[in-house]
């Protein structure tokens, strides 16, 4: 009996459940979601995005944490679900602004640690409030949150699901996932637990819906490590190169492990690979012999038949360690003729293809024999799930309501096709654009209240925020340059030679009849307002919107326009 | 004994055969092959390419015509294979430098003279020296060469392979090119004239490598007509809109075919696919009832469940039709709740995957039911072969030498291996960069001598090149700006207020502590060098690189710096 009256709900007295999505959502990645109720919040996930293409010199992009900073009284502790930077990265910029504990394993706290050492100070990673929470450790309490996590799997190991009981009820909150029976470095995922839940009734499912449009089930990550023993034993007497992303460390001890098999060390080439490495060897992910490892510098000195490079950059990065290998500009590693080259690595993801394909053509124009997927089998699976491994867990959950995360806009309609499939009602289903919220009231849910969010990009070494109006700028000067007018006037007349500075647009020495027509049109203007020189403002926009004019007209391009009064 | 006669190649006195790979071989597209021979040369193919996204503001990019206008006099002729830009888009361009036949099928020449219309001048189209070949006219002699059209499959009705006749043997050209034997609006491929010269002797056969990769067969542009079929059936009583690639004929004959009959009128969205469709109705590819068509002017007048739209826009650029009218500015076309948007086209070109999902976003977020390949199977097919088709044509043709083209390094790479699969020497392939030459002389083939090419830029409504040094100058605008200092010098000194301009860096009226340093560090240079304030050069120099390294200390950035000297 006592489990039946504990699912029983008292809504007396019980503030709303409200859940905000401010980041990743549509846009995959730079993942924060809040729930908030009465004068208490929690966060789960606070991580980075990357830049699309029209934010030319932008670093990261950032989760707005406006709404977070307004109501910083009210947030209570962040929980993290896996040690990825989309989903962590941004911690230390949020830290920066505000002391808040954040829950999660030790590996994202090892990250955290780190990048909180490198970009803002020593002192703020040894005062950081970093509290352990995993599926065997007991729930936590929170304000009025109590929150538990349950195993899943990812591609990287120790990613949680959370449990997170709200006086609304039960919701499960489920970002990057995928089913792994058989991982590497990990359990499988506690199904058991889900389906429990499941039994006792969730209000609420937060899932990844990422890949659900691919049918099917996502492969075991250890799919892969035949595929590593057998290129490595083709490959005898020949140097080694594999690349993969940094934060795969289930693929790098597969990759360790085929090396030592066939009596190979391995040299790892890279910042973000050696210390991602360094992160999981200090915390007891990667039980290998030291002597396994041979510093870059050393590799050199070596025979290179007997050695494995696990090398960063399979993005083609042009500033990576593999694309400066490729280019001969590594100081340690030369690339050996008839080397084997390994990408294991997702093929394609969004704005890399011309930068992966530029690197395999260079690396096979030194001769290197390039292994990608295209031609070579469980060369890499996905982290995420397909259909078959989200419909798994929505079944097992069987929630009142669905919420998708981590998929863009036509990824929520296919998991909410999904969802109709199961048999669920597709009104049970929102999908949430970032800052839309849901409000959850005697087990009802409604759309909430939207809370502003813009994006926040970030760029530099200080990590300062930049205006959107300088990334605007940006793009115009990138697609037609910029032509600068310098007029020296004061009230009574020009007072001075009008003159010309252009870049991006037109070689000024090469333009002399441009340059000329220019400054005509600028006399022409400065002529026909003679009486209004004293308004600055004015003539810059006379002289600005002529010109631009005139330039569109003449060669069809638009640089931007710059007038600028020389003051004598 | 006639026939083996024939193919006794007498070298005497034969000049050697030169074969220049001018464009198209890594790069993919802007492809241009020349065929020289003593004093005479033809070309086969002259398309244009799409910028990389390292060249912000550039239109297109033509082959580079130096080596062709230095021996003008030589260029007998030009081939184009089929009627899609990358292979005749740049033919307007030399045209107009130029006066050369252009030998080709109606749809090319159509094509081309439309272009000619549009963008050089309608008297250069009406003069053009437009040839006809086609697989049922006979050989063609240019020069030594003689040349016959054999006819192959591609997304492209009447694409052809060439077979050249020259001085030192036969060369087989088939660039883009599929195995359909089931073919839309096309014959299958003349795989028994391929084989027939195979048979009698081929010296060296150049083919498309770009699907290489992939194993299995290209399936059939004719399986996509039974999807079209279903989707209609399914959406009675719905709009539909249709986007595809403008260039694809055969794909618009079945879309066309399928709106017939689930009784719907079709309306043509967006310049490109309006114009490609009206020359292939003018040369008698697209023999429907004239009105099935309704002007998109008219189109809103009718009930929108009668109509099927096939709207450019297919890979998502944000001035496309089908963009446009997902953001509701398409002055004729308004999106109808639960109306249903038919993606069949290549999912995934390099690119364009970040435009193509924010456009399918926006369309379900206005509640549009979009289909694509992820979700529908059978929706759009290659024109490419895959392994398998690559393979039946080298095998047929079995030459004595290879020439892959129209891929990557990495694909000339593969295909180097599916020729040794075959039991061929890899020896035997000649992978050719941009510029690069293989030379024939008494049936061997060297490696010849490189021609000089770069890849030349070109934008705006005047189709200028755009120098090098400007696109250079773009992507340093583009990721961190410009900051220009304005020097108020003479020889005698400071005559004036410094004063800083900067746009895409800073906010300058927000940074005015950065502002005050920089314009402190110009009066320092000054100062010290004020014994050399007549040489500007220098002075701007010093400046430029101390600003450049302040900044960069200070900020991480690297802007574009120019220090400008105001003559007062």
């Amino acid at each position: 009996m006592k489990k039946r009256i504990r699912q029983i709900v008292d809504y007396k007295n019980k503030p709303p459940l409200r859940i905000i999505n401010i980041g990743g959502t549509t846009d995959v990645n730079a993942n924060l979601t809040l729930y908030e109720c009465g004068d208490e919040m929690i966060a789960v996930d606070c991580g980075i995005g990357f830049p699309d293409s029209d934010m030319p010199g932008v670093d990261v992009v950032i989760p707005d944490f406006t709404y977070l900073l307004d109501n910083k009284e009210k947030l209570k502790g962040i929980f993290i679900t896996h040690a990825h930077e989309d989903h962590f990265g941004a911690v230390p910029y949020l830290l920066k602004e505000l002391n808040v504990p954040v829950y999660s394993n030790d590996l994202v706290h090892g990250f955290v640690k780190s990048r909180l050492e490198d970009r803002v100070s020593k002192q703020l990673a040894e005062s950081a409030s970093l509290i352990p929470i995993n599926p065997d450790l007991p729930e936590v309490n929170v304000g009025c949150f109590k929150v538990s996590a349950f195993g899943m799997n990812h591609s990287v190991p120790n990613t949680m699901g959370f449990a997170i009981n709200t006086p609304q009820g039960l919701i499960l909150h489920i970002s990057d996932f995928k089913v792994d029976w058989t991982p590497v470095l990990d359990k499988p995922l506690e199904l058991g637990k889900i389906a429990k839940y499941g039994d006792s009734g969730v209000l609420c499912l937060l899932s990844d819906c990422l890949g659900v449009t691919h049918t099917g089930n996502s492969r075991s990550e250890s799919t892969l490590s035949a595929t590593f023993d057998r290129l490595f034993e083709k490959a005898e007497g020949r140097q080694i190169l594999v690349t993969t992303i940094s934060s795969n460390i289930s693929r790098m001890h597969q990759i360790i492990t085929s090396a030592i098999k066939t009596g190979r060390k391995v040299s790892l080439v890279g910042r973000s690979i050696r210390q991602s490495v360094e992160i999981a060897q200090s915390l007891g992910y990667l039980n290998f012999d030291p002597n396994v490892f041979v510093r870059d510098k050393k590799s050199k000195n070596l025979a290179q038949k007997d050695l494995v490079y696990i090398v960063a950059g399979c993005y083609g990065q042009s500033n990576s360690a593999l694309a400066k290998i490729s280019r001969d500009e590594n100081r340690y590693v030369s690339l050996e003729e008839n080397s084997l080259v390994v990408f294991s690595a997702d093929p394609n993801p969004p704005g890399t293809r011309e930068d992966v394909e530029k690197l395999m053509d260079e690396l096979t124009l030194k001769d290197a024999e390039v292994i990608y997927s295209e031609i070579q089998d469980n060369l890499h699976v996905s982290g995420h799930g397909m259909r078959g491994d989200i419909m798994t867990i929505a079944a097992a959950a069987k929630p009142k309501y669905f919420i998708p995360v981590g998929g863009t806009v036509t990824k929520m309609r296919a998991y909410k096709n999904m969802v109709e499939d199961l048999g669920f009602g597709g009104e049970r289903v929102f999908e949430q654009l970032e800052g839309e919220s849901v409000v959850f009231e005697k087990g009802i849910a409604k759309k909430g209240k939207r809370v502003e969010v813009k994006k926040v990009l970030v760029e530099g070494k200080d990590g300062g925020e930049v205006r959107p109006i300088v990334v605007k700028d940006r793009g115009v000067l990138a697609s037609d340059g910029v032509l600068i007018v310098l007029v020296p006037i004061n009230s009574k007349g020009v007072v001075g030679k009008i003159d010309v500075i252009s870049r991006g647009f037109v070689y000024v020495k090469e333009s002399g009849d441009l340059v000329g027509s220019i400054k005509n049109k600028v006399h022409n203007v400065l002529e026909k307002n003679s009486n209004k020189l004293n308004d600055w403002g004015l003539i810059k926009n006379l002289i600005e919107r002529d010109i631009h004019k005139y330039i569109r007209k003449q060669t069809g391009r638009n640089p931007m326009i710059i007038a600028h009064n020389i003051k004598v």
